[in-house]
């Protein structure tokens, strides 16, 4: 039985060759998501939600230390808000759910939220009073909706996810483009620091940007496979919303004043794309920092010292409490098919603990990503499982970055650019600004869209020129292919 | 200004005198919720989502303790899952909300969750194969929609919800029936400790049961004015669902098995009781357990001492940041207008700091629940303030207590419990435990039901007779009018 088991748990095809299948099984076959019975849905399993909820706690205690509350606003919308905002309702009504139920005929259709700006602001409006209620930092973590007819993907693409929306006022434009930068800089810290994901950031062209905001900031992280994955967005909107739902402010001055606002989300996608950055052809590799269980504990069982050796493993568990270390004492399965179980499952590190090393006061430490093996004394473990989790974590942040490093191409004109997203890159050129030139770019790369302008280095050269166009350039830009 | 806020601050009804409008005072002065601009849904501002979060933080570490994880369902469900189970169909399906949006002609309505058994229990077919996957505890943190008629009650009544659903599965009836009491004494915990509420608990009788559940267990609070708030349910669905879902595993014995099942649940009615329960005519009172922050100094400022003192409450807060602590540092509010302010929105302990607390090296402590003040030199802050905390945590609860057991009155006849039910009362008597005796005792004293069969003491004195029909009394019970 075991044996028929090993074969069923393993991954069939090789992260390089088909990437696709690739993830679909390390996701399923980790337990980490399954796909429910419902078109476009998934089930976040609890290892996936695990991750989910380090993420909430990573970025809960950001969001306090940054001044931003949560609170939880309705999942229905009134139809005609979304019609008070015109490019946020364009943007938005090709994906939007619908209510059936109706109180009476002819009451307003109601929305499933696809994002809260409309329901939140018209709130606003009704809470702000003067420049003391400024600023307003509020979040809210939520389910959100949208009618997505694409082929369901795993984490990247449903009907339903769950993600963190923040949604700020200022009293002035140089306050919301500040903390417009800030937050993206937070889920930058988060992307790198937590997921050991490293991201390129900066602005949206117009023609990418939100609908509805004056400019869109992002991170996007970059995928073995060639495709980015646009990871976190944070947008100025400008004053638009505040005129569309009547926020105003009495101001120091006395005058009544409309606000700037910004909004700012990362979603479940980021746990699609952890696991896609990190993880092998044996399965999941969490980073430790992702891990709600970052240490196994494996005892290698004869019957003559079986309850010594539990014992001992007892006591390694309680030593590294502080890791939610899991003892793997099922007796029916052997140690070798339990490897395979925890390696297929991301734990960090695996610690095999039998006769010969409880002779030797030590136990045999695997770490998940390199797969290499140590020895480390028993009283040495609760100095060195810390540092063997950190380590990992470095290592595989630094992996991750040299591979974004050599998938970056700069290239100068369409033909080298053509070439270049064909070979699955980066590319890093400069561009007019205009959206007709991004258009005809996707057209002929059969599908880059613009990723972002650099935020460090958003302006082109002086005298260069347009990729596509040939006429002035404005801007350093990434394009590639995306999830 | 200052003084037209005042008014418009404060609770301008009393709770003895108009319990339903001081109510919704409370909760939209205080700034817990708010009515949203779509019927039957509220808004959970930030206070009252700090709350929630309460709620939750508890919880979770209990739950980790009791070996359930944390997943995610979808929030749709297709309409053919509810008619599985034909009494939970049966007791659903008033109140549904259904997607107007459809994949193509005919394809099958989805319902937003009112409750998650059918779309949990359909994937735990698919995972459940051996007795080693047994048990399953499984919870999710989620939003459901019922689509409610009756007027809209912050917090206690509304067409969107936030709760807690866990879903478990056991090898035998045993194992289940030891943990729907477990997870109901959980719940009963979690009211005493965290809420400082007292309940009554006990089983539900079969009119009041879940649908589609074998029997179900709750724990109930006894508002001020009379009428009980069910708190937290947990039932014993036995094998109905297992058998409808196809729900089975593989025994030791090598035998194709059906499981049992329970799944319980409490929702953000438990911050409405919590509010109910303690809050007074001065507006919010929180027990210090629930209150994102505990204390609030607010400095007595004159223009000679202003900078030293604002520095010494500085001191003050970082000496008390354990318990978050907030500085009022506003500059032209009044000492007392924040006086009303902070006692409107609960925090527990007011510290006042002037020149002469100065001199003293003291604080004046103001305990919210007693508004009674003392003195505390500074150095024994530390030890001081978690102790008047508990005091009052331990205070609300008792005086909660006392309430409830003010509140109980025994009957034997339906005289007696006609005029108690109108005296408010929530009654003890015995009962044949017909549906029809529940029926006409809810006629006759214009809607009381029946609230919980006493856990402790659930079975009649040999030879009692039901206070309605006469005949062989089965069980103790309560009966009193609910929200």
């Amino acid at each position: 039985m075991a044996d028929e088991k090993e074969k069923q748990l393993g991954i069939t095809v090789k992260k390089e060759e088909d990437m696709a299948e690739w993830y679909q099984q390390v996701c399923l076959k980790s337990e980490v998501a399954d796909y429910a019975p419902v078109k476009g849905c998934y089930i976040l399993r609890p290892l996936g939600y695990a991750m989910w909820e380090k993420i909430q706690e990573y970025f809960n205690r950001r969001m306090k230390y940054r001044g931003v509350q949560n609170a939880y606003f309705p999942l229905f919308i009134p139809e005609s808000f979304f019609h008070k905002e015109a490019k946020h309702a364009e943007g938005f009504s090709p994906e939007v759910a619908w209510i059936a139920n109706r109180d009476e005929e002819g009451s307003e259709r109601l929305a499933i939220r696809p994002t809260s700006e409309t329901i939140m602001y018209d709130s606003y409006s009704r809470w702000l009073r003067s420049w003391r209620d400024l600023p307003i930092r509020i979040n809210q973590w939520a389910n959100v909706v949208r009618w997505e007819t694409q082929a369901t993907k795993l984490f990247l693409r449903s009907r339903e996810f769950l993600w963190q929306e923040g949604h700020c006022v200022y009293e002035t434009e140089a306050d919301c483009d500040r903390e417009v930068e800030l937050f993206l800089m937070e889920y930058k810290d988060l992307a790198e620091k937590l997921l050991a994901v490293p991201v390129i950031y900066g602005k949206k062209t117009d023609k990418e940007k939100f609908a509805g905001a004056k400019y869109t900031m992002t991170i996007e992280a970059f995928m073995p496979d060639g495709k980015a994955i646009q990871c976190g967005t944070s947008h100025n909107l400008g004053q638009g919303f505040a005129e569309a739902f009547g926020l105003s402010f009495q101001d120091k001055d006395g005058e009544q004043k409309l606000p700037w606002q910004s909004s700012w989300g990362i979603s479940t996608r980021l746990i699609g794309t952890t696991i896609m950055q990190h993880s092998d052809n044996k399965g999941l590799v969490l980073p430790p920092s992702m891990a709600p269980n970052k240490v196994v504990i494996v005892p290698i069982l004869f019957e003559e010292t079986m309850d010594k050796v539990l014992h001992k493993c007892q006591e390694i568990k309680e030593l590294l409490k502080g890791f939610d270390a899991v003892l793997d004492d099922r007796e029916d399965y052997t140690p070798g098919w339990k490897f395979n179980e925890w390696e297929l499952k991301g734990v960090p590190l695996r610690l095999e603990f039998g006769p010969k090393d409880m002779e030797a006061d030590q136990v045999t430490a695997v770490v998940r990503d390199t797969g290499e093996k140590q020895f480390i004394k028993v009283h040495d473990l609760k100095a060195a499982v810390p540092e063997l989790l950190q380590q990992m974590q470095n290592r595989l942040f630094e992996k991750a970055k040299q591979n974004l490093e050599k998938s970056i191409v700069e290239v100068a004109d369409m033909d080298a650019l053509v070439q270049a997203i064909k070979e699955r890159k980066l590319v890093k050129t400069v561009f007019c600004g205009e959206p007709e030139c991004e258009d005809l770019i996707k057209d002929k790369t059969g599908g880059a869209t613009s990723r972002c302008i650099p935020m460090d280095n958003p302006h082109a050269p002086e005298g260069s020129k347009c990729v596509h166009c040939g006429k002035d350039a404005k801007w350093n830009i990434y394009f590639s292919k995306s999830y």
